[in-house]
């Protein structure tokens, strides 16, 4: 399907479940940007589910949500339990404004819901030359180190820096071996997930997407990846008022009530310290491509950089879509 | 030998080396915190490499280190080569300063050195009730993703917080798999390492220290591990003006100039936004600790805990010195 075409058909979705015209586009943008990057786990395959959630008002479609000022360079939103998508949109803003203020932004959100890419907020800042941290937490999926039942969530750490070229530095890694939203992706299409990288609720090694879903995802690295995933559930839940300690909700399985998700956004100036940083990292970037490579690799790309590429090269194409989540947009058009 | 006495020779031995007696002071404190937290490859063993360069002209033992406000919670530290203890200690100093003043504190410092430990400077951040997050680069140790030679430094990751308790939260990870102090300790102590965490230069796996030391060592999980050393080459050496891309010297091997590390340190108030951000933080360790433990685990330890306890105890006790670095103790001591 052509992409104009279903991002329409997203958006109208959306205002049929009461967004406003302006949220609904914004949301519509996100998921249409997740299925272009190639992260699947984060765009259509979401659709049914945000709907289901504001059917069951526990995402509210119209949210008052609240901007407050902390500092000249900190603010604190209280995003009225809003679809995560919109919430973020006016933090990595606010984050923006701050930071062209004063040099440094940070804004914590609380009571929010799944955003999507943390990426796609950084590049909106890496745009305006500014350097960014995103952190998120999310629903259980991996085991505390020495634990047996899984309580982080994939948890993604976000780094995003301007590199003087079109192509921003966007590093994007969730502390899971592999991405939840790519299990639930090939548990939907009855598809194997790679060795190594989930138990099941037994804690056996599986390769089964479905009972990986209901198992416990591992770590990247053991205790440091535990300690990693440690570190943004205090950053974006303990300390923004977000839940925390496994109490985010699964939005796809748990509707008893709303996720209160927090988020925290940390930008800076990139020239702060050296006003030829564009330059700078140019060179950085420069001397690492030159190194000698391993056999059978072309060039090493720096985080972002594949995903830039796929997103250009299917801009020029059509959005294919799964046959269930095609059905899935016919039943919730003609709802 | 005992702690007290240690530490007075340690002194002593920096003072003889033309440092003023409040920065042998900071820098023979910090050397012996690496003894007592267990960090050997952070300690003692270094001491003969930091006098080595002051004799050779390379760390600048009076150093006039120049601090300049950006902004009132932003400050850039130039510190004109001086012994990296002394600059992360000003650094942190300033970066609490800031932090207690406006909220948020960042603070930048170029023409450093090794500072040793991340986790003893955000412990100080840790006492003022503020959250640190600290970067710095290092010597090549760890090649880029793709790539057959090292470039990227050990780059540790260091996020620490209050934890409402006597001991603090703090993450203090290398993006190595193995910290590359350790691997020096085993080649100077001809002890083995473990498999699977570096490679000879010829690009094969090797347990045996000195050629991991001449070799590669391997990054935590793969490209995301690579990925977020590449951010920290970023936020400690390109953005602050410091020393990027490989060009790090090896402090021991390279003595053809300064190693002109750079650092970063943010701070933060832990209270920003949840005046019962203790009561939270407690709460999120008591839930996690709460949970069901793979066999043979008995606690689940939070990241710092087991160094704070190993502190405590060694506290009590001498300090057990190796038979070649109490060589190096009598000849800097007589020299």
């Amino acid at each position: 399907m052509k992409i104009k075409k279903i991002k329409k058909i997203v958006k109208d979705i959306f205002i049929k479940n009461n967004l406003s015209s302006s949220d609904a586009e914004i949301s519509s943008k996100a998921i249409i940007n997740a299925e272009l990057v190639g992260a699947y786990g984060h765009g259509l395959s979401r659709l049914k589910m945000y709907c289901d959630r504001i059917q069951k008002k526990i995402i509210n479609p119209k949210p008052k949500i609240k901007i407050k000022k902390i500092s000249p360079s900190i603010s604190h939103i209280d995003a009225k339990n809003s679809i995560g998508f919109v919430a973020a949109d006016i933090a990595i803003k606010t984050a923006i404004k701050n930071a062209k203020k004063t040099g440094i932004g940070m804004v914590a959100v609380k009571n929010s819901g799944h955003y999507g890419l943390s990426g796609y907020y950084a590049e909106q800042a890496v745009k305006k030359n500014l350097i960014a941290m995103i952190y998120t937490n999310a629903p259980p999926a991996i085991a505390p180190h020495g634990a047996l039942k899984s309580l982080f969530g994939t948890n993604p750490i976000c780094f995003a820096s301007p590199t003087g070229s079109k192509i921003p530095f966007i590093l994007d890694t969730s502390i899971s071996m592999i991405n939840r939203g790519k299990i639930r992706v090939a548990a939907k299409n009855n598809k194997k997930i790679p060795k190594g990288v989930a138990l099941d609720i037994f804690g056996k090694p599986t390769i089964d997407a479905k009972k990986a879903l209901a198992g416990v995802q591992l770590p990247i690295a053991g205790f440091r990846g535990s300690g990693l995933a440690w570190m943004v559930d205090i950053l974006s839940g303990v300390l923004t008022g977000g839940n925390h300690a496994g109490r985010v909700k699964d939005p796809f399985d748990d509707f008893s009530g709303p996720q209160n998700i927090g988020h925290l956004f940390i930008t800076f100036k990139a020239n702060l310290f050296q006003k030829n940083y564009n330059q700078r990292i140019k060179d950085n970037i420069k001397t690492i491509k030159k190194l000698p490579k391993i056999k059978g690799i072309k060039e090493i790309m720096y985080p972002g950089e594949n995903k830039f590429n796929r997103y250009r090269k299917n801009l020029k194409k059509e959005i294919s879509i799964p046959e269930n989540i095609r059905k899935d947009l016919i039943t919730l058009i003609s709802n």
